[in-house]
């Protein structure tokens, strides 16, 4: 789950692609549209795309693994990338951002799937944009582009009619509306926290706090580079974005902000979550330690007054006395009594000494 | 309580307007004024609005309710709302901002009411800014806006006279000071946990700043990006508002930094009750291990003596002294007096042993 | 002692005044002095004031107490007051600032007196700077500025021979200069603390700090913003202050950045301090413990031992022994002294069991 | 390992060269290249690098030592060093920084290898980039340059048809890729760290996650600055870098800026742990709490029992009782389990009282 | 060794000079030099200054002492300070800052010096630079400028070839030199506090601690700001500062850039270490109870046993055995032992009960 970036050798020289032996082989879909038609086919001959670089209409090229080193450079060099964009594409991961080349535009992301079990899966899928084309580089089968798949092959609202920078900011959008889902995931399960939190004493509730932080750090990482992205999109000079298309992008930029705005609020409160558990711990141990001296400070001066008439001495002159065996007995009585309301009064049993068991009833 | 976005299912295209099953019906509402007079009148077939956009007076379209989508998309059309506006306003909830279309200026607002035993009701206010026209689109029946509305009735003040962007300022101008009474309420809630925390030993209070916490954390995003978007609306090229109501408006930009300062404060704030109430307990748990060691370090070495001639050995010459018993009952008291002198000297006890029960009597 | 800002009911229109029934009448005092002669007055009816406006002297008019509406609203037409800066004025507190208007130029500064007890007082000061006059308006009776009347009469300085803005610098320049008693107090308060914290095991400490700290944040919430307000009369394009003056208000500048450092500094000591005492709480908890486990481990273990010989079978065959009794105090002896020496080897007793009682002695 | 700078005698004039009796006597090596050659020479004789300053090729002239202050002056002289740039390749450390004289431009970085056992080695290497020739400085012999040498012999890639510019970036890429293999050390000791935090109750973990965040400070310290650096390279004027180099810069501050990134995301993590570390020991002198109140609880008042009939009292009628003794035994158990059933209930013993040995079993 | 600012009585006039009783008198000392001579002469008439106004040559009016109102002033006119200038010079402390004025540049910085003991001593120096001429205050004898008026005699280096902005450098520079010892000094001593918070058990740490923060937070205020200080004689429009020299400066910016990055670091670690103190206390306190748990858990159950068989009832048919005896003390060694056991498994004791004593031996 940690850091470990695919990286060549020190000292290869630049645009060194580093693909490991058990990389999935490429597949590449295409889909080819206008707005009277559409074309979707899978591409096995690396050389059938050389015809779709200049065509008039949009072009979706989408390769899924790069297990072929020589196919991945030769698709660079039909859509004639530049071999560092190529190597930021291939040898992942790379913090997320967007490169402005004379060919196309490239913009990586980090694209994010709620998995089985709460599990959240990133993966970066790079995204170059020509004129007329629409590149996508993934490592792993699937992804979860299937409704502009569907609203390509549909016809309707302004897909077909825009370019190809409509279709990239369609892709875009869904990554950032991808991490919606993933958060307010987590916001449930800090929520789930909070409560058991203030109710149970599990230790494993510790680990589960710092595995959200950790979470949240890395979605922080994710999402906050992107926001510069797509800025730097809407407002640089930039040949392959239209106006039209910037004007979606600031919608964009708005929830990559608020994505952004609400991980912050989760972290700070995934902070406050560990010094809450500190907290309730420590008020758990005042009460296991408030037992304690409870019995302790009862029956130790009992036990000691005890103790003191089991003496072997021959001259103590209350053992033979009739009264003194009832009289010992009440004393210790009183001696007790007055401990207790004694600890009763500094609030230690009764009705005050609240544990943490169910703290929240009526205080919301 | 946390975040839970609605969104549209992921790769809609844009625009797309999500509305749950249990949405209200809309209620329009419609205030026409010019400085001669006022026209109020609820709005039941939509087009009826028409007349109202070219209009020479000043109108206050006024939703609530989103539950009818050809509805709200047909109020859309009719001023010519761009689709991502409507998105925006319909998809709660949205960051705070203003957004400026060719037709209208787009400010989406998060409007507090205090309601019952202190309960922070937030919804989301989109208001649309024209020529000559305000609309505002609210998801719930019911406003904090019956003063304007009298104000307007009134004729008195500068409202009548002024044009639409007097009114849309009127309006975030109050949503503004809606803040105040949920920020004063919250210090003196902190106040009181304070005081509590200081004085007594209540696990619910865990819950209760830490319940602070998250509601300041709340706010804060709730103000914070609403600064900016008043500060664009000053600032910026906008031909929906004034230079009049841009003096207006850097009074409320002034109103949203002291909101915002005073949310930092209290944050802080919060912060620093949470590490108080760890020292108290911790504090407490101190005086508890004394009164224990207290207890047990007087009687243990006590009844051990005891134990000593409670045993049964057949020569023990003490056991047949006259003066042995009263000796040994003298040398005990001696112990336990010297044992309670040298607790009194580190003081535990006695008249240097506060404890947290009423610390602050002369302090202040 | 929390914020509670004097806000008109929501929805009043821009430039209601909220003046509470208990507010002090107003009484205005009025310095008119040009290089030649100084003339003092109270002003009884306002009307007098308008003398003053157009004027060559330099006029300081001085208003304390805002009990009477009608009055402050005439003041306000006289000297030609925008209806939101008199609003800014009169609805305390307002965050300082300053703005400019068309006639006048507006500086908001809260003003602080070092109190009986090292108590605070705090209290706002409007600044109202047009051509040739100078109107302050505050809440309470009496202020800090007897030392600039005293300058005026005496018409040493430059004061008599320059303009309003001169006179308005002066006051702020007082503001500012108030500050620094306040952080020399709470600078050796948190001395005293601090001192305190180490030595001495006082509940009350808590209390102490967390109200220091939260003092600081007061005052930050104070002083921040006039750095910007006072920056902003130097850089800014403003009739009413002249390049001489702009020198001198440099000179507050710096000051105001100096008060900022402090304050900043001293609340990451007050944050430290609360860690000290959370540490230094933990420590003694520490201490008692051992007391108590020293105690504990060397009796729990002989008292069993006193016990087994204390029980009543038949068949013990040691009871008998002669030497075994003294045998047995031996061995208990040589247990207490084991223990002993392995406490003292753990270094929990002895001289390397440093408690925190004096700590600091050489360690300076 | 804390911070150590070499620097000259207070008040020396700018351009003292400080080099420690043990400093290594300097090795110079060269690589001159062009697209058609290699030469590769060691020089003894430092005149003979006077033939490398004018010439066409491309040349690397690679100092390792700085033991011979003559020798260093005449390198200075001969390549019209600034006498500043010269000091600050030699007092070491400098902060990382890049400086543009008339004759060259100078880059300094720190050099980081992972050594034995994961140590890190950091080494300053200054970067001298004149028209046609670089120059590195460093200290002690060996560097991480060995495969830019192959790429320069091999004569493949841009390497030998590019100018020195390229050859000064490919160094400075070496170096910020040099980093990825210490953060990715860095991250799995955490990962390793924060395991074991969870499952064992290791004292020295203290010191290794303390360990941990200095090194990650340091590393800060190391690579930040650089960021700035480079960017300056890339944004600045500066006749010594071209465009072409520009564009491969800016893949060098990608990857700058990603190990910040990391960095700080590892530190607050460390930072977290630490938190952890503090909450783990809570939780387990928690558990040890648990034990002794266990223990004492039910243990206590049954020896209190037993000690009262333990008393010598003549007159204790229960004593004579048949059923005295079994009565007293069953009251017991019964007072045992009673004790034993409340602590079940308070979750203290049985299935709930989860301990923190194995936590994380199927929380993931 | 808190804040204590000497500020003239409030609402004095500005350019109001506050001289305590105590100052020490003034001491002139003057460096006059061009290239080919120096004079060095020590004023006792201070109209004698006069001549080194407009001379041709180098001076450096050097005062040492503020112990009188009239010849400061004096001076003050004859060099034509501006009144605020002389006000910040005389009024310490002010926070560090460079000033244009008309006739001259004033520099106020921080001059630190290692004393005895560690002990760090910071005085104000303020630094006039004039054209021709540089005037230095400081409020008590002794400074670290001998090695500059060694090498203004030696005439080596640029130093007699260069004007007074060259001779302003180098004061300025050795004071910045001058920081290094001293966060040299803290960091060794936070090496030193570190070590001995892992192995040792020292309360005073903690106030060790504390006072470390306090003065890298002192040293953070005095250097922060002359970061921008230097960094606006660089930038800014100056006629007292050459070309040449601003490249001088650029090195002494650096070196400024450098030390706040260190104390940054150090302040982080500082900070650090309070945690970690913390850390180790909880773990001893841990370490405390496992002992007095153990203790209790083994001989509270045994006592009770022995309780038992020394109670007094006649009819205890187990007392009459034979056997009784042994086989109880067989039972009691065998509990005795489970419970050895059970503590061995959990950890407690044994190999695995690492204490904090040694805890780095193999760690790092």
């Amino acid at each position: 789950m940690f850091f470990q970036k695919r990286h060549p050798p020190a000292g290869s020289r630049p645009g060194t692609l580093v693909i490991p032996e058990t990389a999935h082989p490429p597949v590449i879909r295409v889909i080819d549209y206008t707005v009277d038609r559409v074309e979707e086919t899978e591409i096995h001959d690396v050389e059938e795309l050389t015809r779709f670089v200049d065509s008039d209409s949009v072009t979706w090229i989408d390769v899924h693994g790069m297990g072929d080193e020589t196919l991945i450079r030769r698709i660079g060099e039909i859509f004639a990338l530049h071999a560092l964009a190529l190597e930021d594409a291939v040898n992942v991961p790379q913090r997320p951002k967007t490169e402005l080349y004379e060919r196309c535009n490239l913009y990586i992301t980090r694209m994010t799937r709620l998995g089985d079990g709460a599990n959240v899966e990133v993966e970066q899928l790079s995204i170059f944009l020509g004129s007329g084309w629409v590149l996508t580089l993934q490592e792993k089968p699937g992804d979860i582009f299937d409704p502009i798949r569907a609203r390509i092959r549909a016809g309707l609202g302004p897909m077909r009619r825009s370019g190809a920078d409509y279709l990239a900011y369609a892709l875009i959008d869904m990554v950032i509306d991808g991490y919606y889902p993933v958060i307010e995931e987590l916001g449930e399960h800090l929520e789930r926290l909070e409560e058991t939190t203030l109710s149970h004493d599990e230790p494993q509730l510790l680990a589960q706090i710092y595995d959200a932080k950790r979470q949240l750090l890395e979605l922080r990482r994710a999402v906050w580079p992107q926001r510069d992205a797509i800025n730097s999109m809407i407002r640089d000079e930039n040949p392959f974005v239209g106006e039209t298309v910037r004007v979606y992008l600031r919608d964009v930029y708005d929830h990559a902000v608020q994505v952004i705005d609400i991980t912050e609020t989760y972290r700070e409160l995934a902070g406050s979550l560990m010094d809450l558990y500190l907290s309730t711990v420590s008020q758990r141990t005042n009460d296991v330690m408030k037992v304690l001296t409870i019995m302790a400070s009862i029956f130790i001066p009992l036990t000691f007054m005890a103790g003191i008439y089991g003496m072997n001495f021959e001259h103590m002159p209350e053992l033979g006395q009739r009264w003194a065996y009832p009289l010992l007995l009440s004393l210790m009585g009183l001696i007790g009594m007055g401990m207790i309301v004694f600890f009763w009064r500094k609030g230690w049993i009764g009705p005050k000494a609240k544990t943490l068991a169910a703290p929240r009833g009526s205080s919301r």
